[in-house]
């Protein structure tokens, strides 16, 4: 029995669309009112997440939609997970929502046992963590990590602060309110707050009008594809932004105390790298004694058949700082550093320092992929799949080009002919039963749940023919 | 019958404290296995949440503590409330939790009730509300809207921007990324995050090593107390300060799109402002075409007696944005004006936009103290407090100076003779089983629940002789 019959014996067999737009005419209804009290330009629909089941999510038109897009790739185990609502209503997940602990100083008698449960998802080398709210939060959050060692060690670890740094952080001026920087990538994605907004790169929308830090933006590698047959060209591609890299470390105005990358630029496209170019940022950093961040909020917890993707490069030593959110369901950076506990108490801090019901979820999440051993078989899901993408992109090559993601599970994405032809084939999937997301300007991303099966395959492919057929 | 007693007929009747050190055996063993883990340099004692009722902390010495400081300031319908716990058992949190959905794009057919329930708990004048996830991140949000806003009617609400916009925002400089600038004031808090951080004035620990906004910083005023016998200075210090905020608007570098204040400063040690102050702030902002930040973090959601503690001086117009955490249990901004909902959409947006759970919660909170009609209760119990420390404060006037917040329920604070003292004191009471907190460098604030009564403050006021006449 797969994994999903285990789960969702009932699961529905097959996507039905009843209506012939989408939203039909109740979610129409549903957005007007909600459109009173929520910005609403953005939904595509209103979903019925109690009628909503493994891999399918219904709408309030009573359509049922095979999901390969997941709440923007953050639903690990599918809709109403039986494991999951038993968490919810364990008495430690309820205790923790009614009697939410300022954590830092008055921590519960079960928040121990809530924060090694995490740890045991750790990536390799890394044995502790610090919990925050939301992607970007815990990308913050690893910056002032980051920032606060990079000063630290520059002044002496145990080092009190001068008099001068004391009255001159108050002023928002150096040298207590240093210049430093954080370097990140051309198509980059971190998040939307101040300090991550300086390091996305994807878009402008996500940018515009706000004000930001004068951070360096490298080049990341835009390989050809497919790749066995551009070996050279790529290699040559990864030399090419490796000296970027490098050269800003020589010539920006100010320090660069660390370097954050997406093991797969997600948002900016499915744009992966190799082994070769992780290895040589990791080799870089070191040379210039800046910190390694990788940002796994998108690419963690299991979607491309590893729990942790930069894993798959054997970066050596490890990053200095893992950060997750999105299939996590909380969020935070995992570290193995000692020296990334600030040198003093109250600088990484807050009221809350995260939110334990989400912790306890994170635990639960990450506990049934280990005991349910998950990783293999979405991982097997994600080789089927891509074997079958195969035959429809050579059926019909325009509408699936640069097909990436290959032995990364289900991790998978490609290239429609433009923009507008995106959207046509989105919504055709939609009411084909299917839906799905976009990525950067002309790409297609599937974020299935890590319950997806070969049956959801079949099921996906069928539809997917089907629909090139008609555009 | 008390609103306590109805909650809690089984709320401990006084406190008791077992071990002559806290933390004692116990939780000392719990903070060293803990701290391998954990940062627990900041733990004051690791609570036992399962035992705690009501008004009353539990630690895992079997300590029962009298609590004000509740999480810092985050409890307000007490440990282990009723109706809270049934909160947590209702299918639509549960749902929420573990099919946490993307809000902006896939909102479910129970959130347009969800937000509804939020917005009846908006301050006067206010009938929108966005979310976010903690008070940083709520204020980081707001100054987004601020951002936005001022750039959309500088070149057109409606008007595209510009390819120069675009490729320069990408690059983080001006004019895609204007310099814009928030003003703030010395001694206030609003998070620690880096755009919050840069308003942030109240201790160097909070900024240190944090690259940070060149964003000027104004004076807030600072009364001499008792305020009955200093009315013309502290009106000649109202003019001071505001003539200060005028003089940046006059002189700064940049543009200043906003001005946040909090209607006390509590972090910062519980400064008041009068309604003259706050008034004066509006019309400059007003005569500078600047918005109102109104930071209610702390003081919001009923610690003061009002629902919202600006509402206390009829800003008029009311303020633009009012940012709100702690106590709601969520976080996020009200507004009232249809132009801080951003011109285009994926503007003000991000996977999850707020965390569902959490907002019920604050709905749940709400509804409570409005059915309940609790207010006017711990006004009450408020009152009854403060003359009591009055009348402790001639008897101990070293130890209790400048006694502060007459008339705003128990969100009272006064000074110490200074920081050792303080901390000397701050442990006698928790030895003498009162959990209380400090504020800025030798104050003292009081944040009890909003459920705490007459029979909470005799025994508070006991035990807090009892220890002065130690001192």
């Amino acid at each position: 029995m797969s994994i999903s019959e285990q789960y969702f014996p009932e699961e529905p067999t097959a996507p039905v669309v009843k209506t012939d737009t989408i939203p039909g005419p109740q979610g129409a209804q549903a957005i007007k009112t909600l459109g009173e009290v929520f910005d609403t330009r953005c939904t595509y629909f209103v979903a019925d997440y109690y009628k909503s089941k493994g891999n399918y999510i219904v709408d309030v038109d009573g359509n049922t939609y095979l999901d390969l897009y997941c709440q923007v790739a953050s639903i690990p185990l599918g809709y109403n997970n039986p494991a999951l609502i038993e968490t919810a209503k364990d008495p430690k997940t309820i205790s923790n929502y009614v009697n939410r602990p300022a954590l830092g100083n008055f921590a519960g008698n079960d928040f121990e046992e809530i924060q090694r449960e995490l740890i045991k998802a750790a990536p390799k080398g890394q044995h502790l963590v610090w919990n925050a709210l939301s992607g970007a939060d815990a990308n913050e959050l690893a910056f002032k990590a980051v920032f606060y060692n990079y000063q630290a060690k520059k002044r002496g670890f145990n080092a009190p602060f001068s008099a001068e740094e004391e009255s001159s952080c108050m002023e928002n001026s150096a040298p207590g309110a240093p210049e430093l920087a954080i370097m990140s990538f051309d198509h980059a994605f971190h998040g939307r707050l101040f300090a991550t907004a300086s390091v996305t790169r994807s878009k402008p929308i996500h940018k515009m009008d706000m004000p930001a830090f004068k951070w360096p933006k490298a080049q990341f590698p835009a390989y050809k594809y497919p790749l066995e047959a551009n070996t050279e060209a790529n290699s040559a591609e990864d030399d090419r932004c490796l000296a970027i890299v490098e050269e800003f470390f020589k010539t920006w105005h100010c320090p660069i105390a660390a370097v954050i990358v997406e093991p797969i630029q997600s948002e900016g496209g499915d744009n992966h790298a190799s082994a070769k170019f992780f290895q040589g940022l990791r080799d870089i950093t070191l040379k210039y004694e800046a910190r390694l961040i990788i940002d796994e909020v998108q690419t963690g917890c299991g979607g491309t058949g590893l729990l942790w993707e930069h894993e798959r490069y054997n970066i050596t030593p490890p990053p200095d700082l893992v950060t997750f959110s999105k299939k996590m369901q909380s969020a935070g950076y995992f570290f193995h550093d000692p020296e990334f506990v600030p040198n003093f108490p109250y600088r990484q801090f807050n009221t809350w320092c995260g939110d334990p019901v989400r912790v306890i979820l994170a635990g639960a999440i990450t506990r049934e992929i280990r005991e349910k051993n998950i990783l293999p078989q979405i991982k097997e899901t994600g080789d089927y799949l891509f074997g079958k993408l195969e035959s429809i992109q050579s059926k019909y090559p325009t509408w699936l080009q640069n097909l990436r993601g290959k032995g990364k599970a289900c991790f998978i994405a490609w290239d429609t002919p433009s923009g507008d032809d995106r959207a046509k084939f989105l919504n055709a999937m939609k009411l084909n039963g299917v839906n799905m997301g976009g990525c950067a300007e002309v790409g297609v991303r599937l974020r299935p749940t890590l319950v997806f099966g070969k049956k959801h395959v079949d099921i996906f492919v069928e539809r997917l023919d089907q629909v090139l057929s008609t555009l």
